[in-house]
C-alpha cells in the first residue's frame, strides 16, 4: 500500500484502528499536516491570541469548538482523540505519558488547535530544485531555540524555536520567494546566515531533531517552527496539555492547492 | 493644516483634545485605519475566534491585552478611550448613546479589537486607474446584507455584510489581482456581478451607506465589510459593546507599506 497516495480520511482511519503507527512524513502527498495542541478551555483565549500575535511561528490552521473532537475546516469528520498515531500527555508542564488514544482524557472542556507545519512547503522547495538536507540524510529536521522573543499573550511567553535548512545563498533567495506564499505554514524565513545573530551558539548541536551537513558554499536558513507554541504552552505549566508526538502529525483534509496564501 | 499629511499620533492627539471631530477618510494618507469593537472579556475568546474563522469579513489587525487602552502593534502609545472622534455605546444590542470619550465606561475587564477597513485598499485601486464611485460622488460606500452565512463562533453568528464598488469587468479582474495582496483588509472580492446570487434583491437600496451610480458597462463588485463583526456582535446582545461611529475610524501607527500581505 502506497501511503503517499492515500486520502487523509483513509490514513486517519488506519491510525485510529492501530494499523498505522509510523511518522506521517510523506503520507497523503499534498495534504496539509498539522501540529496539535489540546488545552483546557480556560487557556484557549490566551493561546488563540498567542497564535494571532505570532503568525510566523504559530500559524494557526484551525481551532475546534470547545468540547468538539472535529475541526470546522481542516477535519470535519475527524476525531482528534484517536486519529493521531502518538500523543504526548503533559501535566503541569511535565511529560507523563505517550499514548495512541486520548479518549479517556478528553472532556467537554477541551479545545484543540491545529498549527501549520513546515512539511507543507518542503514539497514546493524540492520541486524548485532546492535541496532538503535532512531528507537527503534521512534525519529529523534540526531545530534550535533562539534569543528572539515571541510576542507575549497572557501567561504564554518565551523565545521562538526555528527549524534550519542549509542551501546556497541563491537557493535561499529562491526559497524565500517560494515560502512567502506559504503564510499558513510559517511563511518567509526568520533569518538567513550567521546563527549567532539569533542566539544559536553551536549550529552542530540542535536543541531538537538531528544535525545535518552544511557544505562550504551554503548558509543556514531558519524558519519559524511549530515547536514554539508547544514549548511556550508547556512553560505556562497548564494542569493538562496534550500534543502530537514529534513527527506524528494530524493529517488534515485540506490540500496545499486550497491554501489561499 | 493638511490632515492628509499628518502623522497618526498627531491626529489622534487632536481627536483626543476635541479639535478634530470629522470623518477620518483621507487623513494620514497611507496609514491603516481600523474598525473598533470593544467588549467585556467574557466575549473576547469567541469574538477572536470569529475573526479567525472569517478572515475576509473580519480581518483582525490587533487586539489589546485585557484592560489595556493601547495596542501591541497598531497603537503602542494609543488610548482607545479618547482617540476615536465618535463612539457608539450599545447595551444588550441597543444603541443608547454616541459619545467622544469612553473613559467612564472602560474597565480592567474590557478588550479592544481593531479590524481592517477597505479604506486601505482604495488608494491602491485609484492608483491603478480603477474608479471608486462613492468617492467620485462624495458618498459613503454602499453596504448590503447578504444571504452568505459567516462561520459561527460560540454565540457569534449571522450573515456577512459586503461593500460594493461598480466597475467594468476588466477593472474588476484588475481589482481582484490588487486586493488579493491586501489580505489584512478583506482581500479579494467575495462576489462579482449578479447581486441576487448573494441575496441582494435591490442594488439601488443599500442597507447601510448610500447608493452609487452603476453605469451600463459596469458590474457591481462586492468585498467583505467591517460592518459584519459589529452586526454579528450586536446580535449576540452583549450587556455592553462599544464601537467607532461610522466613518470615524481609529487611525493606526502602521503604514500600508508595512503590511506583509
Amino acid at each position: 500500500m502506497n501511503l503517499q497516495d492515500q486520502q487523509p480520511h483513509t490514513l486517519r482511519k488506519m491510525i485510529s484502528d492501530g494499523q498505522l503507527t509510523d511518522h506521517t512524513s510523506g503520507m497523503a502527498k499534498g495534504f496539509i499536516q498539522a501540529n496539535v495542541v489540546i488545552l483546557p478551555s480556560k487557556y484557549a483565549y490566551d493561546f488563540l491570541k498567542f497564535c494571532f500575535k505570532n503568525p510566523k511561528t504559530c500559524p494557526l490552521l484551525d481551532v475546534s469548538e470547545t468540547g468538539e473532537t472535529s475541526f470546522p475546516i481542516y477535519g470535519k469528520e475527524a476525531n482528534i482523540c484517536t486519529e493521531v498515531a502518538a500523543y504526548r500527555i503533559y501535566r503541569n508542564g511535565e511529560l507523563i505519558e505517550t499514548t495512541s488514544n486520548i479518549s479517556h482524557l478528553f472532556t467537554k472542556d477541551m479545545v484543540s488547535f491545529l498549527i501549520g507545519c513546515s512539511f507543507t512547503f518542503e514539497h514546493a522547495l524540492l520541486a524548485a530544485g532546492i535541496p532538503i538536507r535532512h531528507l537527503e540524510e534521512k534525519h529529523n529536521v534540526p531545530m534550535y531555540m533562539t534569543n528572539i522573543p515571541a510576542n507575549t499573550s497572557g501567561q504564554f511567553k518565551g523565545n521562538i524555536t526555528v527549524s534550519m535548512r542549509p542551501m546556497t545563498m541563491q537557493q535561499a533567495i529562491k526559497a524565500t520567494e517560494i515560502t512567502t506564499h506559504f503564510n499558513n505554514v510559517h511563511g518567509a524565513p526568520i533569518h538567513i546566515g550567521n546563527p549567532e545573530e539569533i542566539g544559536i551558539n553551536n549550529i552542530t548541536q540542535p536543541d531538537f531533531g538531528e544535525p545535518v551537513t552544511i557544505k562550504d558554499n551554503e548558509v543556514p536558513v531558519f524558519w519559524g517552527c511549530g515547536v514554539t507554541p508547544q514549548s511556550v504552552a508547556l512553560d505556562a505549566k497548564p494542569e493538562l496539555m496534550i500534543t502530537h508526538a514529534p513527527g506524528h502529525m494530524f493529517i488534515t483534509d485540506i490540500h496545499e492547492s486550497q491554501l489561499s496564501n
